[in-house]
């Protein structure tokens, strides 16, 4: 398993520095920085001797560039559901893993991680939560929760270094789970779903098949399984039933 | 169970500040400083809504103030034995738990737990981890072992964090433990134990009975069977057999 970290619009160097170092103490290099702050001696100076992965980090512009060719997305959350919270909301959070099931769920896996963290000040919004395949939140106080951005990234790391890679399996690339919720919208648009329940249920869709640890096979079987269905209905543009993986 | 974090000597204000904030965050409170920096604004500033932690710290002058009525001594230390290193610093880093091994064997037990960082620039020194009964680190990467002190203390607060209490077990004083090991020295010496390997010996029992996670029964029985012995060579100085627990 390969770890991209993620820094979705930082605030502080300091922070994104110490992030880095961090990132160096558990094994991990490579960063990626979504319309950071600027980074200057203070921020190197925090990284201490972990200035290569800072300085090794590349900038983007937006945080679909950041995700590109990873298989699985990990947002991170302060703010876990609570119980009387409903509707969109409720999958836009759960399942909320601990870092340590995250890290079970890695087990043995093969493909890339990228572990979202958000800005200091809101952490990560409801879109960017939203395009998680997992979330995963640290079991903090109820009466502070709110951690400092690099604790947060350490516990993470500290977490995740522990997992052992080197399994056959393959995750799901990011481009088939794209390709898969893109094609399960228009199976519900074409089998006359409920217009107004269409987002709730593809936001639900995508929690449970990174709950799933869905592999690249299975990935392009479930696309072989709706091309069909879709076909069957009459509404595929290819007159010819789509080929199978087996 | 019941954490204080003890920081023996920390050098910046801004950590010991972090750390304040990072035990808020796993519910701990109980802070206590050993010949610290001073502590100003910036210290205050990054306790951000943990002032009343840090506000709330002893400041004492010397370690052995700091574990007062502390039933377990935890070491951490960055630096990890390496196969050849021998004789005495064998017992000073053995066993060296993971912060997830440490929290397993506190599960269940009641008493205070004395978790002891050093300062920033050479963590706990060999006197210091002498004292302790275990020892924990974190496993880091080799290439960049050594991590920001709160970082390491964010790691360990959300391990300990997991622990659930409420267990019957009273693990032994740290009064009790420390009788122990005075009245073992005594029992070596008036056994003709050959001297250049006393202390050797009583730092093993140290780590030896730290990894026994001994109860506060376990250390009194422990403490009349010395005696009873002491008694049997003829060198106790009361002339009467010393009255057990059971």
């Amino acid at each position: 398993m390969k770890l991209r970290v993620v820094l979705v619009e930082p605030l502080y160097e300091g922070n994104v520095g110490s992030v880095a170092r961090a990132m160096k103490n558990f094994g991990f290099e490579e960063l990626v920085l979504v319309n950071p702050c600027s980074i200057e001696d203070f921020g190197l100076a925090m990284a201490s001797h972990a200035r290569d992965v800072l300085q090794g980090a590349r900038t983007v512009s937006c945080l679909e560039e950041a995700l590109e060719g990873a298989n699985l997305v990990v947002g991170t959350t302060g703010k876990r559901l609570e119980e009387q919270q409903r509707h969109l909301r409720l999958h836009l959070r759960l399942p909320c893993l601990t870092p340590a099931e995250l890290a079970l769920k890695l087990q043995g896996k093969e493909g890339t991680v990228a572990l979202l963290l958000g800005s200091e000040d809101c952490g990560l919004n409801s879109d960017e939560l939203a395009i998680c395949d997992l979330v995963v939140s640290i079991p903090t106080s109820v009466k502070y929760p709110v951690m400092n951005l690099s604790h947060a990234a350490a516990i993470l790391f500290c977490e995740l270094s522990q997992v052992e890679g080197g399994g056959a399996v393959e995750m799901a690339h990011r481009e088939s789970l794209l390709l898969l919720h893109d094609r399960f919208r228009l199976l519900l648009q074409e089998a006359g779903y409920p217009e107004h329940k269409v987002e709730f249920t593809l936001l639900m869709l995508r929690r449970v098949l990174g709950r799933a640890e869905l592999t690249e096979r299975e990935a392009r079987t479930l696309l072989g399984v709706i091309k069909n269905i879709r076909w069957r209905m009459g509404s595929c543009e290819s007159g010819s039933l789509p080929q199978e993986p087996e």
